[in-house]
């Protein structure tokens, strides 16, 4: 008799726009995190392939503003999200072709995987964009791409979309015109702010964001290069760098964060949990990741995705350096008091691998 | 033709799990926010009857351990949330009775309705509870409620589920023991730390949450109060005070902020929107509030929602003081620099009243 | 030979307004630090008979200011200054009597000893002032006092004066008329921020310096009588409270923090010492510090010194308890990453008693 | 009659070790800066000569440590200090010799004129030295120079010792042993955190001091020369960098800033003063300053110091570049709040010549 009178409860809660908390047992309150993205990866092969498609069919128009190609991860319906939080996508850029100029909250960086003769402008500092240079588009700055060339341009764009999306916090701004008017001197921010060390001494002011619009490959590689010849490494991502703002020392990005490593030959990292998602770009060089007892073997280009407190450790098995370029929630999850790490400590932290994808 | 092949193009896109941003239009960018939380308001006197029929059929048992009934918006697709990121529960505690010890990385407050003798303990820290007292439940501090009268306890729950959930990042254990050993000192935090213009001394470090587990109503109404006589007040929330950190300054949650406000006899505020969203109670008094044009009269003890990004103000009708506690989630967006606010301007501040809730 | 020949070569420095370290041992980079302050005592029968006779003699007129008369430690070689870095003065006030209106660099505090009608403004917030009242002084701020009855009121004046010449950072203006406009809301800035866990919703900004212009006894007596029952207690310092600025957690000043401490009836704390100075006001009761191994009796009024490095500890010997209002220079040193702290580990935290003062 | 009593009254303040503030007119407390350092200048030719004297006829024993030779601002009667809390010293190392290790409270560099296969070493940390590296000492690591050639080194020491001396904060210790340990990886640190841009993705804490313990001089230049390029420059410094912790983006120490300039030919820059001294040490070129309307003509390797408020400007009267290293006690201001700065709006920003030293 009291199941009919709480049936009868539940239907009035249902009605009254309520639901009780011992109705949703732990759905709400997990007693560990529950992430609905899964472990996947994309070959570069196939990207490639069907980007290279995209750009002989697929024109640049207002409105589309950008031949981005999103990384869809299946566990999350067809949304085209890598993670629940953030956005990766490969875009193309056909020679002499124009990505015109918007503006939006959302906090973006770009990973060149081939310059080509491309450039970025970001509120008027135009740089031209070479294999291995991270450039960012922090939000509402005005930023357009171009080709100067004949050939495609490519790169891997991370966002906070999916993130931004869920804050109900998006606004987005078309220019009146295609592109935006450049700064006389090439390479402005780089050359004012580029040295990390020194600072120009006038300006007293500490930017929330990086001031400097690229993060060129020349010097990102001689980092990783010294960093190996220090001695010290992590050992769960071997030589390990997070670009930072050089003014502050916090990640590129609010929401997220940019690094580059180096997998040196036959380093097999130890497994390790945290609380945040991570995307990888293979930039050069050939392994594995073992993530949550799933083996994916991964060669140059390839992305694929770590999420959420799943274990995950890295192996290069070949006698050449490999490189991951990656993106990660982590600063969200710390300015929220969300961030936790669990080591693996069985086996020499070595997971067993169920599987192979 | 060129259709059949962007056509075939997609499809290859679908089955690598790629989705083209071009296909999503301003689905994923909007131009500006468009939360799927609606305005909303729950009546008190409906909220009570439920809590009252719960309170006699279902009983507190390991694994409910909350007699909570949540608000769950209708534009949230049944999902127990005020607002995208904020939970809001009516909580029921019969006279005697124990809700036991747990504690969980979900950021919580409680608000109380009637105490009637109940406490809540966290981290040995009992406090009493009377009508008006706000109670902190720092992540991962244990917790738990009991009542040592024969009268129920009933208080507004608030926490971060629905953030916590989204981002992955909930942990939950129960303790051994349902009650936990409490301090011999009774007001223990509230005796050391709860003068807010001076801190003892011999501690140097700032801790993240407020060392107080409770600010008592009766200070609450005094600020309340002297804020009124000092002349100023805010033209979008009239007497408006935010619950602090009194070691930091900030708000007293990570991911939100609670505020008690109080609108005096007569006063119209003006209309802004934030980037942020908000869940009242009304702890005193009638009026109204003009959200996104409808028109939602409110009485003590009601519930009502601010979506992101949606104009609102609020109206005193009444020759009695209305106060309205809330939470709202804008320490999130300060901290991923998600944060705006738009003022409006016409008419006076005051929107068009387009329906009636 | 040599000799001779090192000599002419100490010669030729001087000439050359050079001087070799070699020559200065550890004169200027000492193994330990040496203050030239001395632990010293000043009674308040003779301050209080020969302020009065101030009183009687001396008018405040354009240029004077202040009845103010400091104290010279006896070994800063008849400088006005209590330790290196603090000024310390009793200043009276005349019935009637107006300080005119000016402003200046130094960070300044008043700490009450008897009100009596008079008041004080800081940017238009005027506040009457009654004994135990900390009124502050921000630098830059117009200030001014008067009394509108006809007794003489007294308090203590605080200043960083020393350490401002030492820097060459003062800088002084009279306003142009003697008493500055009032605002009309009396007890403004107390009535807004005073609440010290709660704030203002509306204003975001963090200020440097407490928006409050005074904190009020009755408040203060409250903290202390509040943190004596939580039963924690300090111990160098017992029932310790340091005055903090109610939106930032940090102390009044930055250059000096204010202190009110109880030394309980019969409590006798351990010894420390600290990178920092102190001058102390003994606002109730009677009892004795032993500083640097010297016994100093003090009571009611006394003002007393304990230099940088000083080993200290106080007893009350009393049946009564005794109140202590102090300040010190410890964040000046902070921020400096200057400060340390030692604590004295033989006989159970007590110093040997070596002669009395 | 009344005179009489106010001298007797007088008298007995200075009997109780008290001093009217009416007596002091605005000696304590001047309407603006009064420093008693003095501008000045010390050329290189006379600090070499004696430097090299002292080389021959002081040796390096357990006790002196150092061999430097301080400048002694004829305003500041004698003691070996450049302004009021800066010191700064030549010091010449003999081939061959060791300065034995120590450390202290007192915050160091060292900015390197003649390297001559000389090292620093930094808590293990050991670098060899070239022209134009900046080394840094922070407070209590130990630290030991020494050389491997048969040449003597030469370089300009920036310490505290005047503030910290005056704050009575200074401790110092001998090692047990003439020099440390030394890492197997040469320059560790550099190799680890030089980047800048980019940091050890596994290290979370934000250390107070630089984790580099050199700033080698070919990036410093190359920092000169990009920024010159970006078109931006200071009106009162021209191509001016501060050292920055590239974790924090703060000065290299709490107590003072390093700064190293670039002063184009031909550049005449304008007139400003500032609540902070500064000493230059001329590394590059010839001009000249006006310091408080003095000129001051200068060449490589002299040093000369602009006092605290007084206006200064800049001048390269060459077709080279011209290249100046200097230290300032603006972070020590800025913490305190004492910071001010005034340009000089006359004449085009251009002070009249009243004298030439």
């Amino acid at each position: 008799m009291n199941d009919n009178k709480i049936d009868e409860l539940l239907q009035n809660f249902k009605e009254a726009n309520l639901k009780p908390l011992w109705t949703l047992e732990h759905d709400v309150m997990p007693f560990s995190p529950k992430p609905n993205a899964i472990p996947w990866l994309w070959k570069w092969n196939k990207l490639y392939e069907l980007a290279e498609d995209a750009g002989e069919l697929i024109t640049l128009e207002k409105g589309g503003d950008r031949r981005a190609i999103a990384l869809a991860n299946p566990g999350l319906g067809g949304m085209p999200f890598a993670t629940e939080t953030l956005w990766t996508a490969v875009q193309w850029l056909n020679g002499k072709e124009v990505a015109p100029a918007h503006r939006h909250t959302s906090q973006a960086i770009r990973f060149i995987v081939d310059g080509a003769g491309s450039y970025s402008t970001v509120e008027g500092d135009r740089v031209y964009l070479e294999r291995g240079d991270l450039v960012l588009n922090p939000p509402m700055l005005w930023h357009d791409h171009g080709s100067d060339s004949d050939e495609r341009a490519i790169w891997i764009d991370g966002l906070d979309i999916p993130l931004t999306k869920y804050l109900n916090a998006n606004f987005f701004e078309h220019l009146h015109q295609d592109v935006q008017e450049v700064d006389t001197v090439k390479n402005y921010s780089i050359l004012k702010y580029g040295a990390g060390t020194m600072k120009p001494a006038w300006e007293r002011q500490k930017p929330m964001y990086p001031p400097i619009s690229t993060f060129k490959w020349a010097k990102t590689e001689q980092a990783l290069m010294d960093l190996a010849k220090s001695g010290d490494a992590c050992p769960h991502d071997d030589i390990a760098l997070e670009y930072i703002n050089p003014i502050t020392g916090s990640s590129v990005m609010k929401t997220f964060s940019c690094w580059i490593q180096m997998i040196r030959p036959n380093v097999h990292t130890q497994a390790h949990r945290e609380v945040c998602s991570t995307v990888y770009f293979v930039f050069e060089g050939s392994g594995y990741s073992v993530i949550d007892g799933i083996r994916f073997d991964w060669q140059q280009g390839d992305l694929f995705v770590v999420p959420n407190w799943k274990l995950h450790e890295h192996v290069n098995t070949s006698e050449e350096r490999a490189i991951l370029f990656s993106l990660n929630d982590r600063p969200t999850m710390e300015a929220l008091d969300k961030y936790r790490e669990e080591k693996y400590q069985e086996n020499g932290g070595h997971q067993e691998i169920k599987s192979v994808f």
